[in-house]
């Protein structure tokens, strides 16, 4: 047992990715699972009242589906469907048979099969972000993103190895032309990482299609394949309040014909587009949630599907979104009991509303990752790199994530209370008024006994500011550039860069010609 | 229940201490408690072992008290006393006498009994910090502190009104003869708060009788009734590992005897001063503990006692301590089921070995608190102000950690899901597509309806930029200064404050003349 346990945290150690030395220390990668029951705040006539009230607004308000295909595929369900409003009502029986034998556990297959992963039950996986349109680093501030910026982000998602899933290529190239740039961020993102994907952009069917299609190059299978073994997580957006736009439902229904795990999230920030109080967002999210399983079930029944939390709030004073505040907890907190309730994965954030990698930003992410991992959210989207709102990407941050989400990880491994490390023969070696450092327990654990950070600077002041007196942030900026030096592009057959270049080529003529 | 609800909502915003208007928005002065069942990672199984190992080490290996006074004391009590070696050994069912009908819960009186605590079972007591040596301000940087710094503190302590108690003067002031600045440093905590106090200094009978009896002015009540209604929180630590020496048994014994709540923290850094793994390390200070715990019941059976946490451990490359780390927050969720099993209170602390006030001081605190508030730490000693492994007292840091703290005390109010929060009225005024910002349902509540916090910017980018691109820790600069703007002297008779101020002449004149 002491000797399983003492190879595992080796294990754990100064590894870097695919293991080549590096100057960054940081764990392995490794599936990270949360061992202890999950943080409950509502009890279970709290969580049924909460599933009950959004069968209601179902039944009685209704959700627009401004999608011809939607409604179709929900008549067909046995939807009430009413063709002039676009207002589509559920019954409590059909909401049951559609959220009735879904998946609660299934695989993503990444193209190094060593970083494939279980999503569902108590599994962990940490996914960058994705979305922001601002890039910033300390050296350059803060800008409009471009493809060398999200060539930049993939490179380090790939680097960092707490980062179980690439998430979305993790901002927008403005440089590039929005009806094309879905193929670059694709590209990039399959070829310079061979950890799993969330595809960039599934605002049209087209794009979904695109992003299915070069997922399946990338992995070298047939399409039928693809759907038996799912590569991505893929996740839309429903308009709240009540709405689901055509964009976002061809995202949705692409993904499910094509057998890749998708979430249904509604953004609901509490005050805007949803009640003010976070019970009412919750029953909003909560109704959200089940139009959007309905319709992705209507398209491929069984197909897997997450509960998507995103439930905030506004700062009343100003608008603003707030994020990463005791609202946020606790709603993330409710809806992975909500997700038990349905047997489904839940997907949730790092957030952070700090327009600066700052002690903001790090509480705030605090708030946002313990409540994740407290109440097994099993997808933390966006967990690094988001700053501002989700309208920036940071380098630093990226970083300081990683650390924030490293910690969590090492905190989740047990401890092992048996005879050897409950340290009797130590005590009784050093003796009262002596000291461990030269003990043979210690000298025979020294180098796994500890976690050990990647940004955290634990020197004494004086070393400290020697060395430059850096705060975390400027620490941070130093890390991803020696990540950015050090890195090495994943093992890629030349053919299959080949047929995804020949893809985009194809797909931009085409997009030239015809507009999408 | 909605009217109390929002009643309950209205009362914990917009109130500065002492009612009065300020520039500052804080959540009022109130208790704290968490309703939630406390995390636990062990079994009882696994508690049960950790008790019994750390018997084994009282019974076999045996703890050093150089303190004839406690020997004596102990002798009494039945442990076996070895004059020659002062290693005194306690056999099981000792231990099990001892730990037999301790007090669970407790009262400590404030001089404003409004701050009265109530100190056990679910509630959270938050106390700023004591012990460091250096002061840190943006304005000044890191220097050696002085009695106007203590006397700033203080005042700052008092206008921060998530923190419940006034944790021990917040720092040492080196200006100040060492024999005599207990004297001003209680003369500031008692007159320039309103607040519960931890007695600044133990370290002799003499000091740890002076705060008494200071403490007993300011209270205006006798020794007895002070006995009675316990007003400070005091502490010691051991001299990890296994030795309890005269200052500190001094200490313990005097708060003991004079009926106020003691609490027995082991200084277990593992790899150093105790075994380098937790388990070992939460053996060894749990043997401490019953060892202090035995000397303080010698002294008065039934005293009220903590259970007294800070297990942490050295990094093993530098030797450096570390704090905030993913071990630190096992420690104290085990110390707190530890405590349970006794039926005692516990207190841990709020700690980050960062040197400057930036994302890693918040990240480290964070993993801090979290640990402490899901895992029902009673006390939570250096919540506000502890920066670089507590050799500083910053003020920035007392302002990122009443945010903390604020934000997690917010997050343990439950949620209500009554018809009016859940919000079905105002989902059908608003109807799918529409926005709630004008919504009669958002209008009734929106000054209440969120978490409002002190420190963190929520404006848009341009606005943060405009206002001069402020990081949270430059925030903290302006908000301390502001409160110590606003800070009035809570009221105190003129006749306590001269009693006070004639002990305080009286007692430096005889440490003149007789060195103590």
């Amino acid at each position: 047992m002491t000797r399983t346990r003492t190879s595992s945290r080796r294990g754990r150690r100064n590894v870097s990715a695919d293991t080549k030395q590096s100057a960054i220390r940081q764990l392995p990668f490794r599936a990270v699972k949360n061992p202890y029951p999950p943080f409950q705040i509502v009890s279970a006539d709290e969580l049924e009242a909460i599933h009950l009230a959004s069968v209601r607004v179902l039944e009685e308000i209704g959700v627009k589906v401004q999608d011809a295909r939607s409604l179709n595929l929900l008549k067909g369900l046995g939807a009430d469907v009413d063709p002039e409003t676009e207002i589509v009502k559920f019954d409590r029986a059909l909401i049951d048979e559609v959220m009735t034998g879904l998946p609660s556990e299934f695989t993503i297959h990444a193209r190094n099969p060593e970083k494939t992963l279980t999503v569902g039950g108590n599994n962990l996986t940490f996914a960058t972000v994705c979305g922001p349109s601002f890039i910033s680093d300390l050296d350059h501030g803060r800008r409009a993103g471009t493809i060398e910026d999200v060539r930049n982000f993939v490179k380090l998602a790939h680097s960092l190895n707490i980062y179980h899933h690439e998430g979305g290529a993790g901002l927008e190239p403005l440089d590039l032309p929005p009806e094309s740039r879905h193929l670059d961020m694709m590209h990039a993102q399959l070829t310079l990482t061979d950890k799993a994907w969330h595809p960039c952009w599934l605002n049209s069917a087209k794009r979904a299609r695109d992003c299915i299609e070069m997922g399946r190059i990338a992995l070298g299978v047939s399409a039928e394949e693809m759907a038996e073994r799912p590569a991505f997580i893929a996740g839309i957006n429903t308009n709240s309040p009540l709405v689901l736009d055509s964009a976002m439902a061809d995202g949705l229904i692409e993904m499910a014909l094509a057998g890749q795990p998708v979430h249904v999230t509604p953004f609901t920030l509490a005050g805007a587009m949803s009640p003010a109080t976070i019970e009412g967002s919750l029953v909003q999210q909560n109704a959200e949630v089940l139009a959007g399983v309905a319709v992705a079930q209507a398209a491929r029944k069984g197909c897997p599907v997450f509960y998507g939390h995103f439930t905030s709030n506004v700062d009343m004073r100003s608008g603003s979104p707030a994020f990463g505040t005791p609202e946020y907890a606790k709603s993330v907190m409710v809806s992975a009991q909500l997700a038990r309730r349905y047997g489904i994965p839940i997907r949730s954030s790092n957030t952070t509303a700090s327009p600066v990698v700052d002690a903001q930003a790090a509480y705030e992410s605090d708030m946002s990752c313990w409540s994740c991992v407290l109440s097994h959210v099993n997808v933390m989207m966006h967990a690094g790199g988001w700053l501002e709102g989700g309208l920036v990407c940071s380098f630093e941050k990226l970083i300081l994530d990683a650390e924030i989400l490293q910690s969590l990880s090492a905190m989740l491994d047990p401890l092992v209370f048996n005879e050897d490390n409950m340290g009797f023969d130590a005590m009784t070696e050093v003796g009262p008024g002596g000291h461990f450092f030269g003990a043979a327990h210690t000298l025979s654990r020294y180098k796994t006994a500890f976690y050990e950070p990647i940004l955290s600077d634990w020197r004494n002041f004086e070393a400290w500011k020697e060395d430059g007196a850096r705060t975390a942030t400027e620490r941070a900026n130093r890390i991803w550039k020696t990540l950015l030096e050090e890195y090495e592009q994943p093992s890629i057959d030349p053919a299959v860069v080949e047929e995804l270049d020949e893809y985009v080529t194809k797909r931009k003529e085409e997009i030239v010609a015809n507009g999408e």
